[in-house]
């Protein structure tokens, strides 16, 4: 479990002064990690703070930590976080509270650390971490229940929904970090009136907006992970775009789920916002009270912190004729809200999620990822694809500019945002993942 | 494509005499990769020849080949096979022609080679490579129906299934070398007539009798692999034994497909049988002509070629009761055979497999591994599943011994073996992949 500390500290501040505004993503009480390079030089490990990150194998050198921290910290020095995330949450918990005091306003480090900083703008990322299994979960009852009743009217939620966290296995070698651009996928579909199936672009290409998990210490093989420790073996979260081809989905689903609806691309923000940071943002168990009570392995007399986390989501689109003319920061701001919803409406925790992975002694590893699947709250407005803002692709959305939608078009750019905030709390942000679909390969 | 040459004479014998015995898996045609280790050493790749391995790093010390071989044999003075299979099919070939004359009776090698030579019956197997993506497909349309018609009676083969080489995304954590054991998993199962789910062991716990495909090339994101250049991309094939935990699967795979009824543990053999050794079973092209002839993009005018491959295949259990006090010899043969089939009678074949796989874009990486699915013949007892045998449990088998099976019991060893065999070309075995239940646990 999780306890609040003094990271969490929100009169704390930091000498990098751009940290300390108030609509930062990146004060000192979140120091996400990231795998980032300058152009020209190769990838290494770093910490946001502000709009800078320090470069962990510079900051490394300096050996400025004892204990679990320098463990930690030289675990950094490799070119991704598979080392350090292995190590386990009393390393991850020990760097973290070194960074927190490193970076804070009057440490005596701050002369050392200064020159490793490097300013975001600057830095390309690359996947956090070498990424082994990827599950996709389907925890959002509100998008399991509008998606049930576009493929299966008369049934729309199954009789397991609110038993079994429901997932599957997904495709890791597609997963990329933001900035991505894909070619859009050709499929197998097959229109309802048609006699036979034809292969060609998808039409109905959509995202999905989701969380992703990352797996730091992983159980082995036959044993399982209790509920009540899953916390230990969560390293941190991100955002992720689950693309869909919606038409190759409806035809090739079923008996065996999706397959290559989904594993064309999929896109994850370069930030791992770890589980620690996010405490203050924990909330009560949720579960409507009419419903089922899960069974004892999903249950805790903990739930009040293993319950949901109140992360904020918002999709935005930004469509070519939106990139116009206009400057590249213009073109940034350019850019139509289409949904937002919080990851607190999840029907399944992450704690559940880990525990029903390994409750039938199947070994998660370090560097696995878990998709949420894709997070709609119970607004209509609040839906986290196309699929269901559209009702199947049967109502367009018509944008501020005149442009409608009902799936994507060749040069939409997608992007999402995550970010907690409330009172007595510091902002802890997730930054943003950004893609760009590319016409058809011919 | 691949064509017979030299490496294929049945006239070649090795100086490796038990290689000559004509009922031995591993003549000087067949020449095989795994990865070894006698007791206390180091893991090390081998190539198998009669009953002997031949230990590659210690052959590539003499520095005995050249070009493209001599290239191939250096990558694998690595502990796996990764590095070899990455460098693509030009390589494998050169390297199996070398390897194929250094072997061969006659060959001026002999006296450097044998000293390389380690005893199989002395050998530990490690999973020939790190495992990337797994990938689980369903090509016996025998399997799908029998399966389908226990899970939707009224619909037991789907629409998709003569069009869409069905497949889904596995676990690949879990897979694990012959002589793997594993407890019993548990899992969330639903009575059908409970009220409600409940968690416990497994009690349908089953195997399937699967054939797995190494992707050695893969292909960059976003580019497809054409059906006839798939030969290309696949470096050879082992058995695959793809544990099932039926009741579980019953209650969980709605809508998303099999999640946790499968990833709690698979097992393959140690030997992976090249495609080029393979060459001489491929069959014609076996689709009835009733049936709808395959899209275009899995089609090919190379069908003879590209066709089935004839690989005989068996599942055989070994009880507890039969293990008995016997000697370990004679409990090596007490075993009982529950059924044969043959890899010819599979719907899709591996090109169409791999060429789907990357028709939407997805990039296969060198390490895949794609299941083929359960391979069931067109008769009850070519099942390859006890699912399918015992008629979802309500028929139970009877053992020569008396016993009765109707789903696997703790202490049970299933063992597959797998073989080609015709006049005129040699014998080309794939060893056999074993594995043992432990009880669950507490």
């Amino acid at each position: 479990m999780i306890s609040l500390n003094e990271t969490h500290d929100v009169n704390h501040t930091s000498w990098v002064s751009c940290a300390n505004q108030p609509d930062s993503d990146f004060p000192i009480q979140n120091l996400p990690f990231a795998v980032f390079r300058v152009a020209g030089e190769s990838f290494r490990c770093g910490v946001a703070i502000g709009n800078q990150i320090l470069d962990l194998k510079a900051a490394a050198a300096h050996k400025p930590f004892e204990g679990k921290a320098a463990d930690a910290l030289t675990a950094c020095e490799h070119e991704n976080l598979n080392p350090m995330m292995e190590l386990g949450f009393e390393y991850w918990s020990a760097l973290r509270l070194s960074l927190s005091r490193a970076l804070r306003t009057g440490s005596t480090l701050e002369s050392q650390f200064k020159p490793c900083l490097v300013p975001m703008a600057k830095a390309e990322f690359a996947l956090p971490c070498q990424i082994r299994d990827y599950t996709d979960f389907y925890s959002s009852i509100y998008h399991a229940t509008a998606v049930g009743s576009l493929f299966r009217p008369d049934n729309p939620l199954l009789p397991n929904y609110k038993w079994v966290p429901i997932g599957y296995h997904g495709r890791a070698s597609s997963i990329d970090v933001s900035g991505q651009t894909f070619h859009r996928p050709a499929g197998q579909t097959k229109a309802p009136d048609a006699d036979q199936p034809s292969y060609g672009p998808c039409k109905r290409l959509d995202y999905e907006l989701e969380m992703g998990v990352f797996i730091g210490q992983g159980n082995p093989m036959g044993n399982r992970i209790p509920l009540d420790q899953t916390d230990q073996h969560v390293f941190g979260m991100c955002l992720l775009n689950d693309w869909s081809a919606r038409d190759v989905q409806a035809w090739e689903y079923q008996p065996l789920g999706p397959f290559l609806a989904k594993s064309f691309a999929s896109t994850i923000s370069p930030w791992i916002v770890t589980l620690e940071a996010l405490a203050p943002y924990r909330t009560g168990y949720l579960r409507p009270a009419e419903d089922p009570q899960p069974l004892p392995y999903l249950s805790s007399e903990q739930n009040s912190t293993l319950g949901a986390l109140d992360i904020q989501l918002e999709v935005l689109l930004q469509t070519p004729g939106m990139k116009g003319s206009q400057t590249p920061v213009a073109q940034k701001q350019c850019m139509e809200k289409l949904s937002q919803s919080s990851f607190k409406h999840s029907y399944w925790t992450i704690g559940q999620m880990v525990a029903h992975h390994a409750s039938n002694g199947c070994n998660l590893q370090s560097g696995d990822l878990l998709g949420t699947g894709t997070q709609s709250g119970p607004k209509p407005e609040e839906a986290g694809s196309l699929l269901e803002l559209t009702k199947g692709g049967k109502q367009p959305l018509t944008l501020t500019n005149g442009e409608q939608r009902t799936f994507l078009q060749d040069g939409d750019t997608v992007v999402m945002r995550g970010w907690c905030e409330k009172e007595g709390a510091a902002r802890i942000g997730f930054g943003d993942v950004s893609a760009t679909i590319l016409p058809a390969k011919g």
